[in-house]
């Protein structure tokens, strides 16, 4: 990564912001999609960040994406709410949403916000962890209508990543953060591996046939992922549960259809003060926390983690050395640039 | 399994309620508990459900599970409350737990309710499933003191093999009901590996130095058991996230201590009608199961499953046929019924 071209927040938020602009998108969701997006590669989830544009672009091209939408609430309760995107991009409807269910949380004990006619959102992660800077409990759920994840006994795709996202706030230490794909591996660790010409283990892809694939120019072509778990023996139609879990959740039950390429969300927030004392929730986390680390290592020279470690460690370097881009990706930003008549400006 | 001794449910069932009512517990507790163990066995769960009972009565023998306790509502909001089971047998605080949340979601639109001070609850997905059918989404949580799960990069038991379950309503199709340890597999899955002498594969148990164990005799006497995933290359550490997640929501959230082997439980029910028409809903529901199931299967003989079908195939068999039960399963209920000085009703 040392000899990638290193690519500043600032100078990376300004160019999302000019494409954005350049596409008419109005002002409030050039901002927030744009903050969601740099705060995406300053914590290392370089799939869910500017790596995002050129697939965006596409949206926007397709009509998919309407940079003029507004999302608004559909209909609402004191402790649930379901908002229509309106086709925007999803940023900007997820966090409306997002905020919407932390206010009903502060106020109830508990939140439930579904978002459908959404866009790809970016990194679930990141408004699961809103909800925990504020002393509350977020979970953040979508689908996604790329079919990647074949079911187990399955050989064809039925299902996207559906990612589950949940953070909660201790009160010394950061929060622990968990934002992954119900499949074994994102698509992204694919194309790396096809990159680098390595070979795929069990539990990764699959052939046509539905029996492991191990090469990854193959598999970053068939696009046939298995669900977490692998294989029936190793638990893969517990993946397959999650996944289909979070389809339910925010396709099935906000009206999102992931058939017609519509996009659906589901964000909970429960305000743990509704539970017990919510000092005593983030005191007793942050000892939880401790005890995960003290695990005796397998091996000494790495210690177990909590969920969100590596992603701290990522923001705390990135935001002092800039965010490492490969030329592929600064490439096709500029060709975005080029199709939509933005300035290109990341490199001088 | 043809050639084991079946019991008819209303004979496991006076069996159960013989022990429990011999131990001193409230009627309603015995029947609730009952009822909920023999369900679990109907659906082939066999860990969970008469095959518990030797366990709890060393939680009864050793003042853990307390026959005589009544659980309370401890704290209570519209859509949240908190219950204390004061070390009652889990059931019947789970079923207190979960009646409350389908309440306070059909009143508006999302009930979540905590659990602590209680034991082992059974199967996770009972409760989840209790939801569905009455056309509510179900989530089930529980944390379980026994440490069994090792998180990546460890070689030390930290976390139960905390389960989750959830469960939604179709029209024409049964719940589409996901019940899942985060474990690779649950501690039986071992047990039943060393009875057979089989090696283990990869991914589901661990030496005490970390790496993979594959003797299923030394693994059921060291119990250490792989998230999820089981290695870090294979989402090991999603595993290991989600069993953290369901620890947070059931023993941090509600106050209930792991390390003091106290049980907490979590369950959130959500009311379809609060998003949109609650029959459009489930009639989505049923075409995302007819899609799952009409998914190009690997081998032809193997069809694709929706989650809860094995149960529901069990259910239907066990009901006509009974349940099967191991000659040393019926020697550890005939001890429970000596030490307890309850009738032994299982055989003739």
């Amino acid at each position: 990564m040392d000899s990638l071209p290193l690519v500043a927040a600032p100078l990376l938020r300004r160019q999302i912001v000019a494409v954005f602009t350049q596409w008419g998108m109005a002002l409030k969701a050039v901002e927030e999609a744009a903050e969601v997006m740099v705060d995406t590669d300053l914590r290392g989830v370089d799939s869910h960040g500017i790596g995002m544009l050129p697939h965006y672009q596409r949206f926007f091209a397709s009509g998919e994406l309407d940079p003029k939408a507004v999302p608004s609430i559909r209909q609402e309760r004191p402790s649930t709410a379901l908002v229509d995107a309106h086709h925007s991009i999803g940023h900007t409807a997820a966090l409306l949403a997002m905020r919407l269910a932390m206010a009903k949380a502060k106020e109830t004990g508990v939140g439930v916000v579904g978002v459908c006619g959404s866009n790809h959102y970016g990194a679930a992660g990141y408004y699961a962890q809103m909800a925990a800077y504020e002393g509350l409990i977020g979970l953040s759920l979508t689908n996604a209508f790329t079919p990647f994840l074949v079911p187990v006994f399955g050989r064809q795709p039925q299902l996207g990543t559906n990612p589950i996202a949940f953070s909660a706030p201790g009160e010394r230490h950061p929060p622990v953060s968990l934002d992954m794909a119900t499949t074994t591996v994102a698509y992204g660790k694919v194309s790396i591996a096809r990159r680098a010409g390595k070979r795929l283990p069990d539990g990764w892809a699959l052939t046509t046939e539905g029996t492991p694939e191990h090469d990854s120019a193959v598999a970053a072509e068939t696009k046939l992922l298995a669900p977490l778990g692998g294989t029936r023996t190793l638990g893969g139609h517990k993946g397959y549960g999650l996944a289909l879990m979070v389809e339910i959740l925010c396709a099935t039950l906000t009206g999102a259809s992931a058939e017609d390429r519509i996009t659906g969300h589901f964000f909970l927030v429960l305000d743990p003060g509704a539970f017990r004392d919510a000092g005593d929730f983030r005191a007793e986390l942050d000892t939880l926390t401790d005890r995960m680390r003290a695990t005796t290592p397998a091996d000494a020279s790495q210690k177990v983690l909590v969920p969100g470690d590596p992603e701290y460690a990522a923001f705390a370097e990135r935001s002092v050395s800039g965010i490492p881009m490969t030329p592929a990706l600064i490439e096709e930003v500029r060709e975005v640039c080029r199709d939509s008549g933005a300035p290109f400006l990341l490199l001088p």
